[in-house]
């Protein structure tokens, strides 16, 4: 099987497995006993903290674990913004391309006022785009650092300064982004920052979100306050442990991952656009993820297309994972300016640590067998 | 070691580590994707839905998996009472024994009126009692199936049924109960209720809320609109496989482990009070969980307790794990009319599954010479 997903969610590394094999069996205490088996799995947790600081450059105290990106979103967009709301109507800005767990934490609220953003072409939001929009009540920017489907990196760091300029507080939605590009929290302007552990090669239902030093936030999640008070719940000791070691490895083979990827990514380019006509690079001039890889067919459906792929046991995808199955057209892809019908004529490859070159020719030429049936059987 | 914390955690079983693995490593698909892997991810979550449905009497569709017990209990006291109290302000009807999520989300909630409702002395709340509670604008009624730390099993059946007569929601967390008492939701009127994998040798960050058929439920973690569209979030695959197999798992062995529990507990208890003089059995005449026993000692504190026996290797508790790094009294104890230094005398054993005949004759000696040790350096 070539799985080429990676933006879906990642195979777990094997020193994340190894890692988190002893938490899940022998040292099983609840991190909150206070006998020796609750103490080791206590150290466990402060250890994965440590190496979570270490990887976005920030102070141990900054991280919370979560259960994966949709909870921090959620607890920011939901639990935060009703908060800012207590004294007066508040202002939320954020683009028309975030992940779902934002923009239906937006959606159901009733106490903010939200205004999204479109961004160009290549799916990027400017710094006067967010500048221009702001209100004299705006109390919260959220944009994603990076876009799970196109893969833009938006300009996080210059537009937390102009944030901070203002005094508004900022929230990224880096799900995506965390251990596939540097990121440094000492050096970006961000309050708050949401992660997931299964898209750096951890484990599914774990995740944490950077709150900076200083910044209140309400509990959304209540009872025996762990995570230093703020978010409770018996802390998931193997999945910490894991996500640690993940992401540490990431941010260790950071470097070559990203030159592997990109050149995965370009290779996988060429041989398509050799033989496919009019192929569409989506987002092509943007600085993008090196992994992400989203293009647009002339007449061939990305669903078709992914399910003859499958049937080779090749793995991509046709939109985000989490509304693959709803049968509506991308609304990254709307956003940034395809028709419905090119919106549904795109798939994404998206590439990770264990993709290699010979799959790069595997997967080409599987689109290109599966597109010529396709649009042959179209043209019969 | 000797592990005899069962009610803040328990140690994983072979079975759910072995049907976890595969999930955990090389059927790694995000269960939304809509190739192979994908299909396979949704398929053992299909399957794992099937199980806990067996296990409590319910329908596949009326299960819901989650983070843990502490984000159920939050998403109905914190998500549902605040859509309960749309068109007048609700009034909730609760215990003072209740666990931390249930009491904080209480707590922490500006709509509500919440009654705190006291137990007797065995911990028990009577239905007359939630009865005369009830107030035109009641809306929900939350009470705990089973105490985490004295263990006493509410009479949940003829609370439903009265509340069913006075057309009340009811909600009860029963973390502590299910795979460890015999539950069918379709004989008890209960609305919600709320479990973790943990507490019944599953892993820990992952459990289900049950949801009565037509009983509709305000997102509280937004995305994707996994799981029904009810909560999103890439799910937990591994997680939730090994969830299905514990509680299968334990519901088969339940007549068997019942009763090994309780002669474990019965055989403590003798031996016990053959040596150590005035010790008090807390809800010794209640209906009680088979594995759980809290102990008042005169002139030796739990926390002194626990650690001597953690010097042995013995791991109990002194109060519910997720208080005990706090140094406060037990809310239960109080609850149910101890006063602060017999609170604070106080210490939980839970047997598990895991435990032996052996390992009481190696806990009680330990507790004796605890006791004696503690109360003689007193006395000198």
């Amino acid at each position: 099987m070539i799985y080429a997903d990676n933006a879906a969610t990642t195979r777990i590394s094997e020193l994340a497995v190894q890692k988190l094999l002893p938490y899940l069996m022998e040292e099983y205490g609840n991190a909150s006993s206070q006998h020796k088996l609750g103490f080791k799995a206590r150290k466990a947790i402060a250890c994965a903290r440590k190496q979570v600081a270490k990887a976005i450059d920030c102070e141990p105290h900054e991280i919370i674990f979560t259960s994966g990106g949709s909870e921090g979103n959620t607890w920011v967009l939901h639990g935060k913004s009703r908060e800012l709301c207590e004294r007066e109507r508040a202002h939320l800005i954020t683009t028309s391309i975030e992940h779902h767990s934002v923009l239906n934490a937006c959606k159901n609220t009733d106490v903010l006022d939200v205004t999204y953003l479109n961004p160009d072409s290549d799916g990027r939001v400017s710094v006067s785009n967010v500048e221009s929009a702001l209100r004299p009540n705006t109390k919260l920017v959220t944009i994603m650092f990076a876009n799970n489907e196109i893969g833009t990196i938006q300009p996080v760091q210059q537009i937390g300064e102009m944030l901070k300029s203002h005094n508004v507080m900022f929230h990224t939605d880096a799900v995506q982004a965390v251990g596939h590009i540097p990121i440094s929290m000492k050096k970006l302007k961000v309050d708050f920052l949401t992660a997931s552990a299964h898209k750096f090669n951890g484990p599914k239902g774990i995740g944490f979100i950077f709150i900076r030093d200083g910044i209140a936030m309400p509990n959304y999640i209540f009872g025996g306050e762990q995570e230093f008070g703020l978010r409770s719940g018996t802390e998931n000791v193997a999945g910490i442990v894991a996500l640690g070691y993940a992401l540490e490895e990431c941010v260790q083979n950071l470097g070559e991952d990203t030159i592997t990827q990109q050149l995965l990514v370009k290779m996988t380019i060429e041989k398509l656009k050799k033989s496919i006509p009019n192929l569409i690079i989506n987002a092509e001039l943007a600085n993008r993820l090196p992994g992400i890889l989203n293009i647009t067919f002339e007449n061939a459906t990305g669903e078709a297309m992914m399910h003859l792929l499958s049937l080779k046991d090749i793995c991509v995808s046709a939109g985000a994972a989490c509304n693959s199955n709803k049968g509506v057209p991308s609304h990254v892809l709307l956003a940034i300016g395809k028709t419905e019908s090119e919106a549904k004529n795109s798939i994404r490859i998206s590439y990770g640590r264990y993709n290699t070159v010979k799959e790069v020719d595997e997967i080409t030429s599987a689109i290109k067998s599966a597109y010529f049936k396709i649009t042959q059987a179209k043209s019969t």
